[in-house]
């Protein structure tokens, strides 16, 4: 099947006088996640992770994709023509590096402009510019070859209300407009739908897990452009965005509104708008270039979103607590839990919380060596029934009105290694240490990132991925520009200086390959701590609220410190999610929680 | 008398309309430490210390320098119109937002273009552009106030000889060229001395401290143009020179050869080039702007230069051990020992040692509220008896053939209280947790400077300074790019990687101003760890060789593995310096390096 489209796609290429095509994985709003219509680099590969690059050129092709999938990218492109090309290992090549080699002298490469960002198109021509080449980019080859493909999404939309957004979109234009002016910017095209539906206090359902509207949107100094589907909104809804001058155009006309921009000067992110936008930015409009004011505004929850996303942590940590308690209960007793049963089992604790809207992604239940793949999803063919030894890890998290939630757990099932307990109980004292950080203000992820790592590092072992990432509020669980990472990585702003109200996940892990995958994962968030004469002292506070399991820690491996640090938060769970139990849950939970 | 300085400079400002005069702590190779030639800032403002700026309009003056100086300069600016500016405190201007307040439309800033980096004139000028505001960087105007100025250095150079150095000169231009060759360039200038003594292996006494020649050096494919004086070198060192195609040029003329260049690609690191120089480049030359490739290259030690380091370490780690012992034996008995005459016994052991040339700066002997003063240097004035109580910090180190050390201790000298005891365990714990990271290849010093300073932190303490900075090889003892700071600093490289062969210092502290000063120093060189699925990791192996005061512990803020690093450390220490001591100077140093 994938030989056959490739096939298709090189007479396409080839009629076409095409060298290169590359698909990555985006819709045109260079989203992480993206609805099943822009499932183009799975469809032309196999490969379902969530990041992944397919390059094809005339005799050749190959999937770049990050250390999260090396597993299961290999297993999935088995039997294809498609190379494996490992991000980061040395000796392989570069997304560019690859193009390179494959484009002739006055060549052509090409893709679907509207799917790759305005700065990665960019680095390409001046890097196809050495050999005269070019780049097309206003066809979707893919769609030719695509009959069946799913629709875009056409779900409905709602008004966030202020007592969960806390603050009115009024002030956050307000903001916004503001820093435009201290840019010298009177117009701002944003792309990204995260950052429309912050600023706009908008949600919807476009995006599975991510309850985003499609939309483009651009600010002038008195109005709001909303490129969008006009049917998604009600009309008690559109009165209300009329209210802050919000005017409605159709989603496909952002092109020609910027194709016909007078002379004003704009504001763009060229990570953050697509190559076809910024090609069709007339050559008279003045373009200051910076990162998208919202990605920072948004990233920085204000005190309404701290307390909803703290009652969000609860109602998550109650439906996590349950689900644990039944899996422990029941691990030696039923034959029939499965890696996907399990899943479901803990999606029914979510859904019986009030608030849950739907899971902020697929669930990551993954049981021995399929935890390895640390973006592992059970599959009908791959979903392995669970005994009663080894362990299972299970990443989830929920989207509330009060928030958006991740947590990982790794949970012993029965008898394990002294070497898995070993891993487990490094990966918690590294999870531990970083939560625990207290820091003067400035620092980066960067900065901190070895705290969770070293424990793992002292033992020569490492988790090919960062220690954390951004968490939005009933947004995407995965958002910009906070982290944890030692590494810089192109185009994530990796000094980033961590401010109060950024949420960040902290989830180190040990993954050992055909074995078996650790992962402990608490969100946290910054606030400041002292202030004195040395500056700003910032520290974290813990959000996630649920039992690390007890059976798989070694207590050889943890100082002192380290255990005072547990039995304090192992505390904190049990006082704040006992009241939501029954007697039987409680007293589990008592145990599991108590003082080691 | 300052007064009087500042009253002189004003009236040349005047007659030549200069609205902002301007004052860096350089020489014309833009050096850290420089002769008694270039001490314009020091003379005009009073400040003694090794960084910071004067900037002199119209009707005021301010001092800009870092936190190790805080207290110093406003001791020393007392009385004078001088204002302090602390870099890095929030509400205190930078340098060019104080220079940009008063400088007026269509006005002048002037300094003497020789002593400020090409890069810093740039930015300046750009910031003055929106003024139309011009830099009138020919004259040196502090040269016509400064009657009784000291001349220029005259001191005799030498060549290092290969079992020193560990590479040739050939291979060192060799391996330059190639770095040329591919970043398109033909002609390198480099006007930094430590990177040309290092690349032509020769050494001179022109600097205090810094075993260095001033000169400049034009690299081109086939020579290499030294501008310096001639007399310096012997007939038979510029014998030797000639092979590897060295061509001596008066020292001055480097402006005129630079003016006259033909059609070359020249390779300029504008961080390390002065603004003369750079404005002498003709239009029609190319340039190529990068960091010189020999700052990678000199931070990067060779096995050889590592070898000798090592035993300029014993050396050092010998005479350190013998003053210590000297120290905490007379210090309750004698009462005539003060902070110049502790430093100067100091230097006594130092010069007994075989190879020893000079100091490597200038020792800091600091006793209780002294020390709180980071780079404090006793004088006449104040140099302080030392009694038989508290703490003194002594922060020296030498120069010899086998390379350039740079250690502190702090020494207690009899009853300290618990909190100096506490700052002092706080200090050490971070000093061994950075000492011995393990880390993947790949990371920076920004990556690794929590290690050191979260023992710290997690109190609300924190040392204003980096945790530790490059050191040369019988160089200057500050030497970039490698560095442990967190937070990035304009102009220098935070991000450099960590290379194996790279020596860096590690030395958290203790401030307390009015009070006392804490600090710790060991040298540490990075090298290769385990090689293994996850990458190369790296680790630190510790070149410097001394006891740390026992008497200063307080084992309540030690974990097990602190106490163990310490007792391997101090097994160390003993096994290595004992060899070297007298029967009673072992009997001491088995005592304080036993295991606690």
């Amino acid at each position: 099947m994938i030989k056959n489209r490739l096939m298709q796609l090189r007479e396409i290429m080839k009629e076409k006088a095409i060298d290169v095509y590359v698909i990555k994985t985006s819709d045109f709003h260079l989203s992480e996640y993206t609805g099943v219509y822009f499932d183009e680099r799975e469809f032309m590969s196999g490969f379902t992770g969530s990041a992944g690059t397919l390059v094809v050129t005339k005799t050749k092709s190959a999937l770049f994709t990050d250390g999260r999938y090396f597993i299961q990218a290999e297993r999935q492109l088995q039997g294809t023509e498609i190379q494996l090309m490992k991000f980061d290992v040395s000796g392989v090549p570069t997304i560019m590096e690859y193009i390179d080699e494959s484009v002739s002298e006055n060549g052509c490469v090409a893709f679907d402009g509207r799917t790759i960002e305005a700065a990665w198109g960019q680095e390409l021509q001046k890097s196809l510019n050495l050999k005269n080449a070019t780049i097309m980019y206003d066809e979707d080859c893919i769609d030719r070859i695509w009959t069946n493909r799913p629709p875009l999404s056409k779900e409905p939309a709602f008004l966030l209300d202020i007592k969960y957004a806390g603050e009115s979109v009024n002030d956050k234009l307000k903001r916004l407009r503001s820093e435009m002016s201290q840019k010298k910017a009177d117009t701002h095209l944003i792309a990204t739908i995260d950052d429309i539906c912050w600023l706009l206090n908008i949600r919807g359902n476009d995006v599975e897990h991510n309850p985003v509207v499609l939309a483009f949107a651009v600010i002038t100094m008195e109005e709001v452009y909303l490129f969008t589907d006009e049917f998604k909104f009600t009309k008690e809804a559109k009165n209300i965005l009329a209210v802050d001058n919000i005017i409605m155009k159709a989603y496909e006309d952002v092109y020609t509104y910027i194709e016909q921009l007078g002379n004003v000067s704009i504001l763009i992110d060229t990570e953050r708008i697509n190559y076809s936008l910024y090609k069709n930015i007339p050559e008279h409009v003045k373009t200051v270039v910076l990162e998208n004011p919202t990605v920072l505004m948004k990233a920085i929850k204000n005190k309404t979103e701290v307390e909803n996303l703290k009652a969000a942590h609860v109602k998550d940590g109650v439906a996590v607590t349950k689900f644990l308690y039944w899996l422990k209960e029941n691990i030696s007793v039923s034959k029939n839990i499965t890696e996907i049963s399990a899943s479901d089992y803990l999606e029914q604790c979510r859904r019986a919380q009030d608030g849950f809207i739907e899971l902020s992604f697929n669930t990551i239940s993954a049981y021995n060596a399929n935890a390895a793949m640390m973006h592992y999803s059970a599959t009908d063919e791959s979903n392995a029934i669970l005994e009663p030894k080894g362990m299972l890890l299970v990443d989830s998290g929920g989207q509330y009105y009060e928030g958006t939630t991740d947590i990982t757990r790794t949970i012993g099932l029965g008898p394990v290694t002294s070497q898995m307990k070993k891993d487990f109980t490094l990966t918690l004292k590294g999870m531990l240490n970083l939560s625990s950080a207290k820091f003067l203000y400035g620092c980066s992820g960067l900065n901190l990132d070895i705290l969770a790592r070293g424990p793992l590092w002292d033992e020569g072992v490492d988790y090919r991925c960062g220690t954390g990432h951004g968490v939005g509020y009933l947004l995407n669980v995965h958002e910009a520009p906070n982290g944890f990472r030692w590494k810089a990585v192109a185009g994530r702003n990796v000094l980033c200086v961590l401010e109060e109200g950024m949420v960040t996940s902290n989830e180190p892990g040990v993954y050992v390959e055909g074995s078996y995958g650790i992962r402990i994962e608490n969100e946290i968030v910054c606030k400041k701590s002292q202030k004195n004469e040395y500056g700003q002292f910032m520290e974290f506070e813990t959000l996630t609220v649920a039992p690390i399991d007890l059976d798989l820690i070694d207590t050889d491996y943890l100082s002192k410190k380290d255990i005072e640090r547990l039995n304090k938060y192992h505390q904190f769970v049990y006082n704040t999610i006992s009241p939501y139990l029954d007697n039987q849950e409680k007293t589990w939970l008592k145990k599991y929680t108590d003082a080691i």
